[in-house]
């Protein structure tokens, strides 16, 4: 059965962004850092096109969280950089190059209408204008069988958490505070049921994954 | 080397306690659900002069936490109910009973001068209106060779934590959201260098561990 899942880097105080999000710090101050326990890993090396790199406890976390998945969705903040309003020239084709890591359709959140971009290696960008729900069933709709991944950021999480489309996630804690900033779970309220499913530690990171009960 | 440590249960978007605290519900609405894990523990319902319970994977931490530590400090929210002002007529001895699960020197935040009142089973509570690092110096005094417990509320781990006074740390993640209440990490800022020591998962629990490196 194909599930709708999310995964999120988050600080000890529940950032997945810290404040000031910039063209240059696009995660914030000090939200880089935040996924620095990813950084040195073997398995993320490679996805990148690199050589090298570690193997630890995180190594499996990470192989099951980029696999079994056939769509994406993304906010708009994490396509581009803040504020972008309409699209301009159209040649903002995101922040990973020709050749984004995503190798699935990727259904990006915006108010603003744009014909689908296709990149490399089998990433596409969709834009939706009509809302979460809509993004999250045309993903479904193109992943078939296979999971859809909300890949940020905290505001798209939020969304997907409060209009109840959220079957499983994973919260991976950096032992960093960031005191500011986006937090996913902000505004979601006290209605969820979760399930702990399981936690596993691992260098400079906790994972804690939860099911959402129906 | 004796240290300065808390605890905290703490929901999956960081709150010690709900909203809406009051007598009947100190922890405020689902605040009491964070320490469920804690509840059905032989090591807890032992501490707490019962039989029978479970040993699981939180045993260990919980007899780790409740050993080694020669004195408490807590704030006046958790010794007794919120806006209690003054003391009255010194009727109020905490929410314990008169034999308190602590058997030590317990020193509470108030701003309201009152003698000590001794419990039974070596518990005496002090009151101490000088404030969090006055509070500690005196805990420390009193637990000579072995560590200082800093017991909560939420606010009075984050005047110990801003002040730059707390060793180590202890955060019980329950699987719960609760969108509202006081979270021991808000106001603490981006500054304290932190490294992770463990991640123990438990039956419905998290348990994560933390140096503040000086």
């Amino acid at each position: 059965m194909s599930k709708i899942r999310f995964q999120q880097s988050i600080s000890l105080d529940g950032y997945s962004a810290g404040p000031d999000q910039s063209e240059e710090y696009p995660l914030g101050t000090g939200g880089e850092e935040l996924h620095e326990w990813m950084f040195g890993l073997e398995v993320w090396l490679k996805a990148h096109g690199r050589e090298g790199g570690e193997v630890n406890a995180s190594t499996p976390v990470v192989e099951e969280l980029e696999s079994g998945y056939g769509a994406r969705v993304m906010g708009r903040n994490m396509f581009g950089p803040i504020g972008g309003g309409d699209w301009g020239d159209g040649s903002w084709k995101g922040w990973w190059g020709d050749n984004p890591p995503y190798h699935t359709p990727v259904f990006v959140l915006t108010h603003h209408p744009r014909d689908p971009v296709e990149m490399e290696g089998g990433t596409t960008f969709h834009f939706v204008t009509d809302g979460i729900e809509s993004a999250i069933e045309r993903a479904q709709e193109a992943a078939g069988d296979e999971d859809v991944l909300i890949a940020g950021g905290a505001n798209t999480i939020q969304q997907a958490l409060v209009a109840g489309l959220v079957d499983e996630f994973l919260l991976s804690v950096a032992p960093r505070l960031l005191g500011d900033g986006e937090r996913p779970l902000d505004g979601v309220g006290a209605e969820l049921e979760l399930e702990q499913v399981e936690g596993i530690a691992a260098p400079g990171v906790t994972h804690l994954k939860y099911r959402v009960m129906k």
